[in-house]
């Protein structure tokens, strides 16, 4: 059974919630626990107390509204975000969310009562783009961090998390974990190229990559460019050129799902003819698989190494972020493809390349993510954008899925999840 | 013979030169044509009117301080800067002009009269730190850029040149190109460290090095490091690694003098988790021979357009400067070999790698230069620093081969120069 979704309402409430922080020629600006980020979870708590629905938030702002089944228990769980990066786009995230409410909306229009309470969930401060951690309302929300320790946690900006919540008046009474998933999807745009390339409508993830972010710092020796031969230099810029075309090698070499990206790269004192005393940058490695991305850690260590010693630079690295494969449900990933594949839609197993809330709730319920194509590939970007025909087929998929989850009543009873 | 320099007298007249316009913690700052330039100069002047010197400033704030000889016609001129790049040395510069002084304070402590005048020459902005060009003041005295445009040059302040010379009060009268010179010496420190790294004490200047300048711009796609495929990138950061990996393969490719710096490399947006939209990047080629820099800049060529198909990047290049080689006069640069042989100095011939005024006044008379070894090959930097035994060892160089091509009164006639 498929509800009764509306294409145009999803697209007219992401465009709603779009104008909550617009920058000026496009994208949005909401970055979490902002007075934007306040005012656009006042505009989704308006449509989901609209709904009727059953809303809580909890005390690290997460905010659940529940449409009850008929029979208690854990409820089919449909979540995402909804604060940005400083200039992204309509849908990274608020897709997730607003999908959510739109299946809720069709089983109400529908008049479908399903055996399962249905849960449409808004985590806190995803994107990391003004806290640390990112995924951070989902990760307290499993347990994966103190309550206390997440107030305590500062802005960019310098404000405590816990201030900033109370601020916008998102600092809930509700109980952590109060609310509980049997199941959880995420439908998300891609964010990346691979679905447009391939003319491929639905993306059915069976997990996230892990990732491995390294900052190399190389220290060498400032001199005249002119004045200093080839064999007497101590040049941090060409160690740094030299490493970052490495990584690019090492993702070549290993072939298939791996990345590596050296997306920093800074250079002092930067000037024509002044060979760089110093250079920072940053490796950025995913792979879906633990061992083949140790692997690309080893190599990157060994090239770090080598050309500190053959440029005859200090090198020194830290490591900014580790984050090992999660892989989702295989039960609920296969289930995901069947329903895109019941649907017509063309679709392809793919890993993800970026974190979402969904990886946290992996940890305490069967979890898995539907992509839909980005235009260019293009995400944390204002020009961020997808096809109404690609949204259609993922929220169809979304809601088929989660009602087949959630159980009708006049069907037979759901299986267990 | 040998005038009766006084590295002493050398010495603290550069401690108090560098104490104007000084850096807390060492250095000092006197970018062209600033209050603390002008008050260089002032200190300077003084000195020269203190020696009894005839100081003429012409138009464009080039000083010249003269000490008659018994016959009239061209100097011997001893020259070189007092401006300064914003975090500079005591020595860049300052050394030529002072040691010219010492030489002339020489000349009267031994009662030595020669037969043509030797003048001392200060050349306006030669760093090019403040104003573009680079050795603007030596450039206009030999007629290679007219008074009225350089007067008309804006500095980085946004000034006009010609105000902020009336503002320091060195706009001077005197006829430009009014002080000819029979020939043209300056004493340099190396700037670099292949006489310290040889152990060598006397660098006997052949020429300078061609510079050719390049900005190379590169044009990707902005897109998330996690969610794109190395085969769908246009990645203009990994492009440019690529390029200036490659600049420093070329240089050791050619070997020899060649050198190839990439010293500024930007990426955008410059984030961790993004591939770089655009990368700007410099590449510094040199070399003392015009055709082996010709066939550098073409390899150059070869390897942006190959990496940017490649990685699937826009490429766009801009000249940004290129100066040919300049060979010194061989008759001179001899002389100075023979004088440092003569006074028993260890030396070798070897290219300047930076620009020098040396190069402009040598399109109108015989010139040369004389090194002396900096310390780590620093210049440029506050912790510039020659040792006193190598200063002296330079000024004994000069001093004689200056007093060598003046004629002493009580010596045969000196040969044509």
């Amino acid at each position: 059974m498929i509800p009764p979704v509306d294409i145009a309402r999803l697209s007219a409430r992401l465009a709603a919630l779009g104008r909550v922080g617009a920058l000026d020629g496009g994208g949005v600006s909401r970055l979490a626990l902002t007075a934007a980020d306040g005012a656009g979870r006042a505009l989704v708590v308006e449509w989901m107390r609209a709904a009727e629905l059953e809303v809580v938030v909890d005390p690290i702002g997460n905010i659940f509204a529940t449409r009850p089944g008929i029979e208690p228990g854990p409820s089919v769980m449909i979540g995402s975000h909804i604060d940005t990066v400083a200039t992204g786009g309509l849908y990274d995230g608020n897709l997730g969310v607003l999908a959510g409410l739109e299946v809720l909306a069709a089983l109400d229009d529908g008049a479908i009562a399903t055996r399962r309470p249905v849960t449409v969930a808004v985590f806190t401060n995803e994107e990391g783009a003004r806290f640390q951690p990112d995924m951070l309302g989902s990760l307290v929300h499993v347990g994966g961090l103190d309550l206390a320790a997440a107030l305590e946690v500062r802005s960019i900006d310098g404000t405590r998390l816990g201030d900033d919540l109370e601020r916008i008046g998102f600092a809930g009474t509700a109980p952590l974990g109060g609310v509980t998933a049997a199941a959880y999807l995420e439908l998300h745009i891609e964010q990346g190229p691979v679905l447009e390339a391939e003319g491929v409508e639905i993306g059915v993830v069976e997990g996230v990559q892990g990732i491995s972010w390294t900052e190399v710092t190389l220290g060498g020796r400032s001199s005249h460019a002119g004045c200093t031969p080839m064999r007497l230099r101590h040049d941090a810029g060409l160690a740094a050129a030299r490493i970052a075309a490495g990584v690019g090698e090492i993702a070549r070499a290993i072939g298939g799902d791996m990345v590596g990206t050296v997306g920093s790269l800074r250079l002092k004192p930067d000037l024509v003819n002044v060979i760089a005393q110093t250079a920072v940058m940053t490796v950025d490695l995913r792979h879906p698989d633990e061992a083949t991305l140790v692997e690309a850690e080893g190599r990157l260590a060994g090239l770090v190494a080598r050309v500190a010693a053959e440029e005859r630079v200090d090198a020194a690295t830290r490591s900014l972020a580790r984050f090992a494969p999660v892989a989702f449900d295989p039960a609920l990933v296969a289930r995901v493809e069947a329903t895109a594949a019941r649907l017509g839609h063309s679709h392809r197993r793919m890993p993800s390349g970026a974190g979402h809330d969904a990886q946290m709730l992996a940890r305490v319920c069967p979890a898995a993510m539907i992509f839909v194509p980005s235009v260019d590939g293009l995400s944390h970007n204002v020009r961020e954008h997808t096809d109404p025909a690609d949204l259609a087929r993922g929220l169809g998929v979304l809601a088929t899925l989660a009602l087949e989850l959630a159980g009708p009543v006049d069907a037979p009873k759901p299986e267990e999840i």
